[in-house]
């Protein structure tokens, strides 16, 4: 079993000297974000997670989560317990409204903290993801009294938060859905149907748990118009807070996974016995508008765990290819570590600079999302918003397949042991499988990328942040003569006009007719994440070429930068020949 | 679960009309392989490859190979019976020579009948794989007797072949073996020792198995120059062939491995009570050159297990594509398979047209090792031999990496069923992932092409290759107009020209640094294997313009050669970048 090693170093690099903290401090609600207290909650966070997480996550594939025969959902041996212990903390709040019982810290941070949750465990790290959703759902649209009654609770972690949106027939297209909930005379609904692929959907780690359920009402419209989000909790709540009746919804099943197996997936059933109680939340048919003012959040957290399961599976990686020994030393003939080969050394590198990368973009776009809600300026906020909306896609998209093919390689460098379950390589390519696919698969990532973030406002915000890169590669060039660093500039625009021009035929064919636009969607979306987590490569390798630097990232952060441009960028050129050479939609 | 469909039509049209089935027709001991015979075998192997092993996939994969109480390896439920058929169907020895009970038929066909085995089955198809390896191994290097005694009954499939290699402390590195064999006074040796990762190391199947396994003799030199071949039965076998005691083997452990459960891999433990009975293989200290001489093969094999596992997601995902609806038609409105999409016909026509394309190599490379064997003149047979030892590496690295991916993408076209094990999908991963490690890590092909196939004759080979290439796209362009073919011959025409570029910086870097070889072989193995795959793309796509081609190829043919000429072969690009940026072997 491998050791987590939280990544510290990398993350207060990345937000003390590329993103700046002061870029997040000087917002209003974050004045007290000092950087020693930035500091202090990474490293609390960092032993939470590789002391109470990380030696769970070996025995929670093995034992899995079982629909017991009483009906209710077990969790492996010491779940309740780092839950318990996760709560104690006040992780759940980290980034929740003061008001509300949390800490109010910057997504930035709450983002930096939850990737080393998802590295050590992804399977627990979900529970409190889900939460997280049902957190930011309800302080936006709940009212007064439902955010008494359940807010406070889903922020302390007293209670834990689902999301039910898939059915067996409505999954990405969830004008579909065909959950009811008809109202009664007392206000509240009576919710029917049978939601799959709930996440944490039971378990008995917390009194209850509140399901945000979407659900048509009888006189709605069909379409996306007509579905409501309803909170229907596992056991009803009186007006004071006090715990009643179990309500009428139930776990008929829990799914058997290629991962996160202890993770419950559950199949729920509401309204078998007359209808489960529902409150509905806001207004009746802005159910999936309320569901998109969080879907930033939990794809973000999702691109998250791609990076995570890269980091993890990296480390483990690098101390097997530290230690086993096999071959000789090329130069000097001695029995060698694998590590000391060529061929396993681009393996790690690979590992190693696209994990980085990918944490560099994910922490940026947190950044952003703090920005868009507290930058004083309207027009500043709308840009920052402009900016997270566009670069979402790009995190969830890129960061889930990276940690699919990194999960991959870390299996590769182990050889045999790697296709060997208790050597725990494997279990991170079948942990990292769904990332790509749940929370919008990544090819709805692409088309909302090429849709609803590039052809709907012309490239606006696409050219502007362009801008900033462009300005940033003249920042560099004229203040430095390093070779490396002019190598790197030199890379990335190039690769900077490659997008522009992708972007053009995008605008052009994607315009004219929606089916290119689906066909481009995929390979344009991978050319531009490479681009813009290029930017941030190239600031990191100036940040680090600066005095100052922590001396345990000096050289090895060069050295990944440096592998970024030489051996991961040029994969932009090659999605820029497959948009090119898209010229007919009907390709199949 | 899904069925399997054998893709006949485009084995046929590559045998046929592509490589020419007068390549190896025309060499004297095929003869009588005419084109009915090898559609009749070919329809023979496709049902039962669909019929009987197909159906016993996801068995397999639930039950797995168990070690039972009694120290008995036992198989999933109705794989005994499925081998007694495979056996009585005379598959087993389709490219056994007709003396030693064989079929006598092409490597070419043996070939496309076990991609079938493969696709329809791969834990099954593993065993005779094995089998294979010592019919080879004991072809060309047993003794009369030992042919005798043992290698009709591998023939017949009545007994199977195992291949015992690997040490925990030797893997990649064979030279660290230090299993030992004694020699005794009657001529046999005394065999020691433990071996790791033995594929079908035990099972019920057959009355006996026959280990071939590497070890050291006492005096012998240290290095891989010290290692013999011994013939270690399960149980002893009299002069005249009659089963004798059971010889002191034993199977100690099986793996639990991500994939491939029903495959049994053994830990075999030898001669804890006084030595394992073991007959040397031809002259003491030349196992390891012996093995050489049916790692073409096997590595071939492997490298097709990767094309069937790519073939049976393929149609997996393609099934689920055209029967699940979400969304609606881009253009007409309607409700829509999932198909019609454009961003999952981008996954449907990459999983597709790469399992061509791959398939197209394998099948030349198959066919190369006919002529290499049975050309009259020896020149010609040499420069086959050459072609094939070059093609070897990039059928089996490419492939298999191809395996994973494709494999991937099929659960990714599933969306969240992909996830869930009862769907299928997930399971094409796990088996897949293992075909990138064994029969020598992907790594390793890529340092054997690199240095034994590229370095070690100045290119003479490739050279060869490049210069047919170059006639083809020649040939196409004088004969043609068609504007597909000639963008085809422009694509083909560019990666030939990059891949020349990426061979001299090989020449030059690789000779003059080991550990430049070594960083750069991986990338240079990629684009070497999508250029010459393109070369077969491109003759494929001129022979479906020409009539006369199966219609059922047609239209599907032609898309799927574009679609490698526009968004496949781009990534040879990538890998030349990646190439020519890799000046310093000090990655890491």
């Amino acid at each position: 079993m491998s050791d987590f090693s939280p990544p510290i170093s990398d993350i207060r690099f990345l937000i003390h000297d590329v993103i700046g903290l002061d870029t997040v401090s000087r917002l209003p609600p974050f004045g007290e974000t000092s950087p020693d207290l930035v500091d202090a909650i990474l490293e609390e966070a960092g032993k939470f997670a590789s002391s109470v997480l990380a030696p769970l996550n070996r025995v929670g594939d093995q034992e899995g989560a079982k629909l017991l025969a009483d009906g209710t959902v077990g969790t492996p041996a010491g779940w309740k317990e780092a839950y318990a212990q996760f709560c104690e903390g006040g992780w759940q709040g980290i980034s929740a409204p003061e008001s509300e019982g949390g800490m109010g810290l910057p997504i930035l941070l709450g983002a930096a903290v939850a990737e080393m949750w998802q590295s050590a465990n992804m399977a627990f790290a979900l529970c409190p993801m889900l939460t997280s959703g049902a957190i930011e759902a309800l302080t936006a649209h709940g009212s007064e009294q439902q955010r008494k009654l359940y807010l406070s609770r889903l922020v302390s972690g007293e209670w834990t938060g689902t999301m039910n949106l898939t059915e067996p027939q409505a999954g990405s297209d969830l004008s579909k859905v065909r959950s009811t909930a008809i109202l009664q005379e007392d206000g509240t609904y009576k919710v029917s149907g049978q939601k799959i692929f709930i996440t944490y959907g039971d378990h008995e780690m917390t009194e209850n748990i509140v399901h945000l359920v979407l659900a048509r009402t009888p006189d709605a419209p069909a379409g996306v118009k007509g579905i409501s989000l309803f909170i229907v909790p596992k056991y009803l709540v009186s007006d004071n807070g006090e715990i009643g009746a179990r309500n009428d919804v139930t776990c008929v099943s829990l799914e058997h996974k290629l991962g996160i197996h202890a993770s419950p997936t559950a199949v729920l059933q509401f309204g078998d016995n007359g209808g489960a109680t529902g409150y509905l939340i806001g207004e009746e048919g802005k159910g999936l508008a309320y569901m998109f003012t969080m879907m930033n959040n939990a794809r973000l957290a999702v691109g998250q765990q791609g990076v995570a399961i890269s980091e993890r599976a990296f480390q483990q990686a690098l101390e097997y290819a530290n230690t086993r020994k096999q071959g000789r030393d090329s130069k000097t003939g001695e029995e060698a570590a694998i590590a000391a080969h060529g061929d396993v050394q681009r393996m790690l590198m690979r590992m190693r600079s696209s994990t980085e990368a990918a944490r560099a973009l994910s922490l940026y776009t947190a950044s952003q999302l703090d920005l868009a809600h507290h930058l004083s300026d309207a027009d500043e906020r709308a840009a920052a918003q402009a900016r997270a909306d566009l670069l979402i896609p790009l995190v969830k998209a890129w960061s889930t397949d990276l940690g699919v093919e990194n999960a991959s390689l870390g299996i590769q460098v182990h050889g045999g042991m790697g296709f060997i379950e208790e050597t725990g390589a494997a279990q991170h390519l079948r942990d990292a499988r769904i990332a790509p696919i749940y929370e919008g698969t990544n090819g709805i990532q692409a088309l909302d990328f090429i849709g609803r973030k590039v052809l709907r406002d012309q490239a606006g915000a696409l050219t502007a942040l362009l801008t900033d890169i462009k300005n940033t590669i003249n920042g560099v060039r004229e203040d430095n003569e390093a070779t490396e660093l002019a190598h790197a500039c030199d890379a990335l625009d190039h690769a900077i006009s490659e997008l522009e021009r992708s972007t053009d035929i995008v605008l052009e064919r994607g315009a004219r007719n929606a089916e290119m636009a689906q066909v481009l969607a995929t390979p344009y979306l991978r050319q531009a994440a490479l681009c813009i987590a290029g930017w941030l490569m190239l600031r990191s390798l100036q940040m680090v070429k600066k005095a100052g630097t922590p001396e345990d990232l000096g050289l090895g952060k060069t050295q990944s930068c440096l592998f970024f441009f030489g051996q991961l960028l040029p994969e932009a050129d090659f999605m820029a020949a497959q948009v090119r050479n898209c010229t007919d939609p009907k390709m199949l």
